[in-house]
């Protein structure tokens, strides 16, 4: 039953006819996750684990590394407890799955699964902090979460996904502060550096911000559908928490203050950040750094050479093995065209062929998944270059994806332009905001575009608000987003 | 407000007096875990979690190194999939936390938080698995589970807890039994190496196997206390599970059959484990191999002196760091005497005094928490001595808790004996038995013992059952049991 090269890439819909068909035939294809009997969660299968599993021990040494410890929290929050903070339960509360029995037991009080923790982390803090010198209490939790959502898409809005959530506790408001613009500079770095996903970094506006939060922070990421995708929030949760929880610390003076909090999340959306930001029609393509595999060698066997080859394949993959992630795919059912299909479905970053005739003069052909390159290479120099093509893809998808946005992101000073580039190809708008969220909710209705994050630097406005012309108070990103 | 030497210690109940106080007062003075506002649920705090993810590290690799993929599937199983296999929902059911609600909306169907993955992973392989070339499907999952206990204790029993389930699919019988015993392998070396917790690998009594599977194995510690805790268990599910949830594959004479399936797991027990088997009326003794720390660093301050000694501190600090898990404690606010005792309740392997006359000699005080033993070491020396010591410190806890074991194993032959050492100090009983489930529950009524396993070698018996006196079937270990 030998399979043949084509079939493979003709199963998926093309990016220009229908993005989100797109999107679930590569997460398919590519074996990355697909849908449960449980309506609205998904499974993660292996390969997409794995990519996740990249994902989080780089950003979970990043959070070791500025002084945060990892610790656990219950997956149960009584109700009693997360209507504490008013705004925090009106957020979260339409989108809660409550427990009522236990065993056969009815509980005497509903219990929430987590939709986030700030409410049993909240009410953990009162307990552990006394003085001034438990502060500053940096905790992060790798946990799962679940919103019950109507709506759901794979990896970007699921009932349950799985993330990360810092909380942290500090004697000043100017510490609260640093620590939010630190961990959102953690997230910079994470997408830019890391799923080479260029992000705008900025403050959400009110009607934005979390529940509960006095601040939210975010980085906002732009994806080949024009789209916006928020990769990953910081709040600077004031300390609204704190008084309702009582989370209280005797200062140096023995006098009792109520600490200032923050929290921090990114999730398994950023996989389909990842997705979205780099794929194309043949499917993945993954930035080395998170890439589950850097590298896999397919053989071209022909009956007489067989052995030369399949014996060559064996000794690359071991000078490769324990240097950079590496497979050697020698199945026989396939051909070498269908295999290559697959690889490439997985985005890959770099295909090694090796037939009769590289053997013979003793090179390889790597081929480059971003751009196709073919490269003959000498097998003596074999490591040396996929590390330097790895280093360059890893760059070079950056750099694609920065000069995307670049071309989709437009300056706009009147509100017709502006409804255009939302009835088009979308993208990015920066334009002049009044300030006020009527206006801000207008433009929704009759856009579908949100303000994304009033940027960090250069957010000074250059004249009338786009929509009402009214003075304009902040410049702001707007795009449709996810 | 300088913290002296007394009244740490003091605090925590002697292990004679109480052993089950000594063990919660261990984990909260250890700062490990405590209870939060959820009953039955705790919170790991960060000592204790890097304590679970350094077990949760090595056993990772392990998993990955024979052969298995991580993935992820949902937290909820809908009541209807819980329910296909009998045996499987009537153990479960009586402990399972039901979802009736999301938002607002009641469900149509109740949802179980998942007690255990069988069942969705059930469903999820019958999709998985085709033909022949999806075997062997080789999967692990690190997860939360919930099972609604009456009776929790910290780490041993809660009703939360975070473990890995791995769940593999087979072609033949065969293969599905040494998977099966080949991961029960991995739990005994991850428990004997790692935890340097001697266990007892053997086959549970139909009465202790797990619910829906064929045969359940187990690896069997002995605690301190003479209490036995089940530390993993592999089960191997035979065919239960693929006939209930249609796991079928097409063999190579295209054919139709049902899969052989595997399910095996270890949790935040095996924490618990740890504590038990080695702590002491100081607190907690912990392994080097899965430690948070190997080493702490304590300098002797007068003021006279105290800049070369911080130095000193400073200067070690920076050569061991990297090599050994290691941190200084600078704190002003408590004494060297304070911070030994603090450092022993929290079982790190060894300590390093620093003091004036020691710099002077170019030389440290080294003590290890397991004996207390203090030595000299020469600076130039201390990397390699601490490492010899931490390598005696694994070997030696191990072997002491080999020799308690050897000590609290009996070999019985009538129930006399059998009633008189479980009403005294318990311990394992090694004695036959008559293979009758009627038996087992009798001595259970009377004395509180289980069989904990028939063990894998030896298990021919030697006489008449220890019990009832009828003719012996097996020869098997006894133990009350966590």
């Amino acid at each position: 039953m030998t399979k043949q090269d084509d079939g493979f890439v003709k199963e998926i819909t093309s990016k220009e006819e229908d993005f989100s068909r797109w999107y679930v035939d590569v997460i398919r294809k590519a074996e990355l996750a697909d849908y449960s009997s449980i309506k609205g969660c998904m499974v993660i299968k292996p390969y997409g684990y794995e990519l996740w599993e990249n994902i989080k021990n780089d950003l979970d040494n990043k959070i070791k590394d500025t002084g945060h410890k990892n610790a656990y929290f219950p997956l149960f929050v009584p109700e009693s407890l997360l209507k504490k903070e008013a705004e925090h339960v009106e957020g979260f509360a339409p989108e809660v799955a409550w427990i009522t029995h236990g065993g056969d037991d009815e509980l005497e009080e509903r219990i929430a699964i987590r939709p986030t923790s700030e409410a049993i982390i909240g009410d953990t803090f009162s307990q552990w902090i006394e003085s001034w010198r438990d502060l500053p209490l940096l905790i992060n939790q790798w946990a799962n979460v679940v919103r019950w959502e109507k709506v759901t898409r794979l990896f970007l809005r699921t009932r349950e996904f799985l993330w990360q959530e810092g909380h942290t506790a500090h004697a000043t408001q100017q510490e609260a502060e640093e620590e939010t613009m630190k961990m959102l500079g953690v997230y910079q770095e994470l997408c830019e550096k890391v799923l080479a996903m260029p992000v705008i970094p900025g403050r959400k506006t009110e009607n934005q911000k979390f529940p509960g939060a006095l601040h939210t922070y975010t980085v906002e990421a732009l994806m080949s559908n024009g789209w916006a995708l928020q990769a990953g929030t910081s709040h600077n949760l004031g300390q609204h928490f704190a008084r309702v929880f009582d989370i209280q610390y005797l200062d140096q003076n023995q006098e009792q203050q109520y600490v200032w909090q923050t929290s921090w999340g990114v999730s398994t959306r950023l996989v389909g950040g990842v997705i979205m930001t780099h794929g194309d029609d043949s499917g993945l393509i993954l930035p080395p750094a998170i890439a589950p595999l850097h590298a896999v060698i397919v053989p071209i066997l022909f009956d007489k050479t067989r052995d030369i080859v399949l014996e060559k394949v064996d000794q690359l993959l071991n000078t490769l093995s324990g240097k950079i992630r590496v497979e050697a795919d020698t199945r026989d059912e396939y051909t070498p065209g269908w295999k290559f299909n697959e690889w490439e479905m997985k985005g890959v970053p770099v295909r090694i062929e090796v037939g009769p005739r590289d053997v013979k003069n003793q090179q390889v052909v790597l081929v480059r998944r971003d751009n196709r390159e073919k490269i003959i290479v000498k097998e003596n120099n074999l490591l040396d270059e996929i590390q330097k093509n790895l280093e360059d893809i890893q760059s070079g998808l950056f750099q694609k994806a920065l000069d995307f946005r670049t071309e989709n992101t437009y300056e706009v000073d009147n509100f017709k332009d502006f409804e255009d580039i939302m009835a088009g190809g979308r993208g990015f708008i920066y334009a002049n905001w009044c300030g006020s969220s009527e206006c801000e909710d207008e433009v929704q209705n009759l856009t579908k575009a949100t303000i994304r994050c009033i940027p960090l630097e250069g957010y000074k406005p250059t004249g009338e608000c786009v929509h009402c012309s009214k003075e304009g108070k902040y410049k702001v990103y707007f795009a449709k987003a996810y």
